[in-house]
């Protein structure tokens, strides 16, 4: 039977039908306006009952991947920045509204498992999954099954120190791989050196405008031997690629699949990755390893999520 | 029903007859003399019948402990350095010497689901294991199984780089935490001080014998204010703590089981293992976390191992 799959992001909830097979057979975007658990609830409600209209089919079971920490088992969002929340009890919230059992997992959880089923995992028992985007997320499918933790939270790779006291990063502690590597972090720290003045081709490629700086437009500078871009890019580059090559050591995946859109859009980043896992990855960790881009792009949460539910 | 657990090292063979409830009844131990394949063979199957006899009870399955890389499903040791072997097929050996059904694991694996199922880790589903001892090495326990990836090999925290192009270590590569933090190369680091007459605290604890240094040795020179010690120590505890933090923020166990030699008797090592999961690991992943020593010594991958047969 088929499923519905919810995507919750910070500005938008889309909402899929998706049959067993993975393939998606109508969805529908809808702007969050309103902020609130009720009118979150409502948003969704409205892009779900949508697809569910254009696909025309009965849908049994409800997948939410939402950007957020979730309390395992409670479909309990305990944090979730973009939305400002804490302890937004959606899982419930949902099931009331929709009248479908619901399960809402972390959005990197629901990307894995899309991947696993109807993108660049399918055929694998053992996944690392690395998003890179504005900020850097993994998940780790061991034996067919998702590694969620004892609390829900594994995963969160872009959360290790790489610099104990080092950057303050969004999470509100200091020193984490996302506070170097993640991209909303790759432009502050370009907007860093634009307002020190120390990277003329950075200040060049964006005519001095901080709001044109992208990872893309540090990545450039970098590349045109700008020596401050240079520093930084490189830091963030290295620091990302060996901690991406010393969880394949350590969980020993069939396929590493990389996506989001630092990775997507800077090929030079994307390199380094994978020069870094060839370089540093144990031998024995690397023997059968391949490594792919994520398959499903924007679609695989969505996509995921519906599975999850299935 | 009661099974057979073997502990294979570099210079023993163990053998113990262990209940379901994982409690030995019987043991023996017999030196290695002979290390080709058959003659270790020979060797485990005189512990083995020792154990048997002595526990006057009927065996139904054997678990093998090796320290070694073993082939997932075959029972092939990859390999296995203690021993000088590539590619033996000890399952299948054994097997056919014992008439039971055999299945070979990691040591650090076996340890890990005896502590799991009769030591430190009992009622918990998701463990991290690590051990330092002459090497560095871990096990991950997930939703109550062993995770050892799609080689065999997942859990090598020993050999993620800690240092790119760093120390040469054991397994041939270089900058590897077991480099720097590992027992045996503890003992080397100090060897070398020793060597160049870089620290007179530890010339004095050992009387200028290098035979007699030992992780306990440095740890001492260290604490006592001696700089070059200081340096080498506070670098190993450093990365070995920075390690084991961050596969907390990315696993989120339920427990984190520390042994091994090292770690056991060198309470200055233990203490800064603690202090970095408590400073380093991510807020998320440290709730509800509880850190505790494995209690079951150097019996958990004897004992293991046979839970593993049962």
């Amino acid at each position: 039977m088929a499923t519905l799959g919810i995507d919750l992001g910070g500005t938008f909830a889309r909402a899929a039908v998706v049959d067993a097979a993975g393939k998606m057979l109508a969805s529908a975007k809808v702007a969050l306006d309103e902020r609130s658990p009720t009118g979150v609830v409502e948003t969704i409600a409205q892009a779900a009952s949508a697809a569910v209209k254009s696909a025309g089919v009965v849908v049994g079971g409800c997948g939410v991947g939402a950007a957020a920490q979730i309390h395992k088992d409670s479909g309990v969002l305990s944090v979730a920045p973009n939305l400002g929340w804490r302890n937004v009890p959606l899982g419930q919230l949902l099931t009331d509204r929709l009248g479908q059992k619901v399960k809402v997992v972390n959005d990197l959880s629901a990307a894995a498992w899309g991947e696993l089923h109807a993108g660049a995992g399918r055929g694998a028992q053992d996944l690392l999954v690395v998003f890179v985007g504005s900020g850097v997320g993994s998940a780790i499918i061991a034996g067919g099954q998702l590694l969620d933790g004892a609390g829900g939270v594994a995963g969160e790779l872009g959360h290790i120190k790489v610099v104990p006291d080092g950057r303050r990063c969004g999470c509100g502690e200091q020193g984490c791989l996302e506070a170097y590597a993640g991209g909303h972090n790759l432009i502050a720290q370009a907007r860093e050196l634009l307002a020190a003045g120390s990277s003329p081709a950075l200040a060049e490629l964006v005519g001095n405008d901080a709001t044109k700086l992208t990872p893309v437009t540090l990545e450039q500078a970098a590349e045109a031997g700008d020596a401050a871009a240079r520093e930084v890019y490189e830091r963030a580059a290295r620091f990302l690629a060996l901690a991406v090559a010393n969880q394949v050591t350590v969980l020993n995946p069939a396929r590493l699949i990389l996506g989001g859109g630092v990775l997507n859009h800077c090929p030079g980043m994307r390199r380094r990755v994978l020069d870094g896992v060839r370089a540093w990855a144990s031998q024995t960790s690397r023997e059968g390893l391949l490594i792919a881009d994520a398959e499903l792009g924007d679609d695989s949460g969505l996509i995921g999520a519906a599975l999850l539910a299935a």
